[in-house]
């Protein structure tokens, strides 16, 4: 039988996790919880999802505004083997107690603590840590991307150290009608930001130090890197290192995408769902090395780069896939990702590492 | 047989155009044409289209690029009925001798001046008259939303004078990393704008004056109008009237749908493709009448409300529909069209106004 | 003696009028009261200003913050004739009893209901209404705006009704790393907006409607008008009357001035204090006039355009100036304002409708 | 008799050489040139400069739109005895022939390469290797602020090597109603930028990489650097050696300067002209040291800091001044350079690195 997925919180994530789970042959949406009774958990009844409330209060709210509501959390937790959490930072912690009642694991997202559940995931790097426990967190867009990049080349055995500079979208495209920045940059008041600690909890052995801001836009990060490596070497060995990862993406200036908005645009063109990226783009021709020193830049689309590790997190907290390969692999078939978004001259596109 | 469709020009209107071809039962996309070898064509050999190269430069700069060419715009014209011409405005007006010594007719777009054509286009306005003709032009997106609601208003014996203020986006999505408009607004340099006198080509006996701006947003248009009735008004009146008429949808700020991003995110929620949004989408509890005057706005969805009036110039111009009915109703419902985007209590969604 | 003068707020509105009130040859600014600690109220101090803590608790903080702090609003206001109540919306209101029991009187800002003064200020078209008042409120910086413009119009007997569209900007400079849009409009929920009723209550005749809405960027008002004149006028009629009234200066899309920025940067080049333009600035060549109604676009600085109002009303409050016409005239002179911003070729800059 | 100067291109750098020129005791400003008839140059002749036609084509276009034109840049050029160009890029280079025709030393910006002088200059750095050449090059807004950083803890011996991410703006303010990037930001296409390699035009001992992107606003460059010391230091020793150099001037996170835009806004409170900052501000409280390595992140005003360096080249090639700290003081003086914007309790503001 399937495992049986709920998702608390149809939000910029719940929403696409939602989706995803339903796109898994071995997986079941049983339903999604929410409190807010506006158009966004609406869509998710036009969608065929059924809508769950996750209070009294908001069920009785939610009626009101003509929302059909199958039931509360309890109801909906009754009838699951795994929630995935995906409500704001500060709901989700206080449902912990509400999820072990009802005896269901626990997939929690990056905007909780790694102290909460004790294991924090990334699926190319620890899967099998995570088999049968009964509780992780997904580790937040920024760390996944960093984890995956930068535990490419520490698997390479390249990387010595990473000092990187992260640029974040000030708000999601959803919310920019409100609590934005215009105009302006606003540096994180302390160096260095927690993305790098927070690596860690998934790649201890990691040497890394992150600055972080935020700029005026809404649309996907952008991280850049200088990296210590830990010998001299060539372009190409970097390269093919990151290109032996699953979940990183190439793009290349000379094709013409030369922006955080070329690439969004070419998700839609390519007919991604919602636009999402799930890869990490790491733009090809911009990536330097120099004797011991690597440089890099990439694009991380922070609506949906957690998508398929949540996934993968489902199926090892439940143990429907015995190790990470079999995980990755299906989850990314099914969502079709891909290594190269364009065919090259005589090259198929869309190869995969695995593939 | 189907109708065989060329576009050419695969940009932003090009490239909706050719989704739309494909997916409408009586219509064959032979293949699209463009000039330039990067990204964005090459999105088109990853869907499957058929490419051609409209110039010989093009087509070896495009070979080059590893892009797969089949052959130039003449032998595209060979294979089709009618050519829809989605190029810049500086060129489609050039090509029209080619089209001609093809034998093709042709749908042009709004970029183009009324006379090049002789004929101006919007489905539920004029269908008639463009039957059988060689040419017609698809007004642009403000021009095909204001006849779409002015004409509404019109055709119910309500409108006397229209009085609008375009508020248009500064540049597309996928331009805007140059070109665009950064915290400021940039208001036409005349009044009336074009838009209004351009509604006349298609509705002659309108009284509608515009006056037009850029503001700093990449995504839809957004218009306030002020309109004399020909008579005292209820409210219901006005909204019964945008009822009976096709491609409006109402949305409502008491949804949450407060600002033109919410409305771009619904498009993406409820999965459509590149999250366009076909129909006007007019708000309809800010909606206002008193007297014999009624104050509205809307959005405008630049990139896509003008896909459905393209399919049925074609319909028209090819004669493969007889009437506007016929026709709006199949492209409508291929496309998934709806006068409501969410269920209202108690009432099924995406009734239109055929349904 | 000159006038003693209390600034209680000190933001963007009231580190404007503190400015003002130095500079003026008839007053004297005794002090600024605030509440908040940072380096906004530690500029004052900079500046040569007095502050004062708004309160007990405030006063600590300031002081521990290192702001040298004179003492409480009490005390201030025990030196004064008048207060300027800059602060936030919801404080003000409270803070009138403060006021009364000290015995001075008070000018409020847009932000409070005309009930709470019984009296809306503008200075061309009430002065005199106000003479001796306790008290009264300068209306918003769009009301003013519209109080200017119409005004002139009704003064001149031309003005029939009036339906304008006005596009605010989103947040103010200062305080564009926070709460602002990004990339959208949010118009209002609700048509007509509140500024064609406020502006009634300084123009009780007018007949005015407004919608409004919000578009990203932080720089000044863009306000759309479309005017029913009593009578088939000629353009030059219609300049006529606004060059007659004060406080408006032509702008022309002719001399490069074609956006928001351009204007503001004009300020900037002519070396106004932060910036600043108290006039509204009116595209002189974009006006149009056909038959008996006219168009027109004018741009409004929402921090700066009250500050010469509220110099005006406190010399009505105090009876220091008894028209408006010498009221208007010193302010006018001191600050600089003027009607034309470039000399033209052969008639001096800067004329004024006085001059 | 004071060193007579002319400045041509009257455009962003220029108009603020031009102010600062005027302001000097040991400078005359003859003049300025420039080629547009717009609102721009008529500033000037607001601002009482006596304005000159780049080219006989502009003298007559500018004379039609009634600026009051004194003569060709040739009758500037031969009252001066140096010219400060500021033209764009591609003219500059052009008009080196002109320049040494008449006989006039010749100051370049950053926009030209360092081979077309053979001389780039930061006054703190090698104001005395300029000393009587007949040209210089003030290297660009970027490089300045490195030069000054990374320079002084050169001086202090502490900085092995220096790796940065430049956040340049997207485009000026004046010039933002077109060629903008919204909602995107957009990578160099090269690593390392070109700014690294530039910085070592001026000190060539400097191991240096930089990183560039553009981001979604008009308003000031942000940098963040990972430094590598030559030992292991405290905050404290870093602190001193840049607190010893001139031009960069200590903000605080704390005292709420948060984000570019409030940086800005308090330029404007403080009075600076066109609300300048050619100080480099450098957060203080998010300064971080690790061991041996250091990571800081500055704000650089684009604007505005090379205007100082403008003045002490002029000094250095017509030998006004003897030696940097004396042609520094000079003009930091009469600028009104601060270390310090705000009091700090118990403290004067305003000292600076010579006070």
């Amino acid at each position: 039988m399937n495992v049986q997925v709920a998702v608390n919180g149809y939000g910029v994530i719940g929403k696409r996790v939602a989706d995803a789970v339903r796109s898994m042959p071995d997986m079941e949406l049983v339903g999604v919880a929410d409190v807010a009774p506006d158009w966004r958990i609406r869509t998710a009844a036009e969608l065929g999802i059924t809508v769950y409330a996750a209070t009294e209060t908001a069920g009785t709210a939610m009626r009101e505004a003509g929302v059909p509501v199958a039931g509360t959390l309890t109801d909906l937790l009754d009838q699951v083997d795994v929630v995935v959490d995906t409500t704001p930072k500060r709901v989700a912690a206080t449902n912990l107690p509400t999820y072990q009642a009802a005896g269901v694991k626990v997939v929690l997202q990056g905007g909780e603590s790694h102290t909460t559940t004790g294991h924090s995931f990334v699926a190319q790097a620890n899967y099998a840590s995570a088999l049968g426990r009964d509780m992780t967190r997904v580790v937040s867009c920024n760390t996944t991307s960093i984890v995956r990049v930068l535990g490419a080349l520490q698997d390479a055995g390249l990387l010595a150290r990473a000092r990187g500079v992260l640029i974040r979208r000030a708000t999601d495209p959803s919310e920019s009608h409100e609590g934005g920045i215009m105009n302006t940059m606003v540096p994180e008041a302390a160096i260095p930001s927690h993305q790098g600690p927070d690596a860690k909890t998934v790649l201890p052995e990691l040497d890394v130090v992150t600055i972080a801001a935020k700029a005026a836009h809404t649309q996907t990060h952008n991280h850049f890197w200088t990296l210590q490596l830990t010998r001299p070497a060539d372009r190409e060995d970097v390269l093919q290192a990151l290109r032996s990862a699953p979940r990183i993406a190439f793009i290349r200036m000379s094709d013409g995408l030369t922006a955080l908005n070329t690439t969004v645009e070419l998700m839609r063109d390519l007919g991604r769902p919602r636009g999402d990226m799930w890869e990490v783009a790491l733009w090809e021709d911009v990536l330097s090395v120099d004797g011991d020193e690597a440089y890099l830049t990439y694009q991380v689309n922070n609506e949906a780069i957690v998508v398929p590790e949540t996934i993968d997190a489902i199926r090892a907290l439940t143990s429907t896939a015995r190790d990470a390969a079999t995980s990755i692999g299906l989850t990314d078939e099914v969502l079709g990702m891909r290594q190269e978004f364009l065919a090259a001259a005589g090259l198929p596109s869309g190869r995969t590492a695995q593939g």
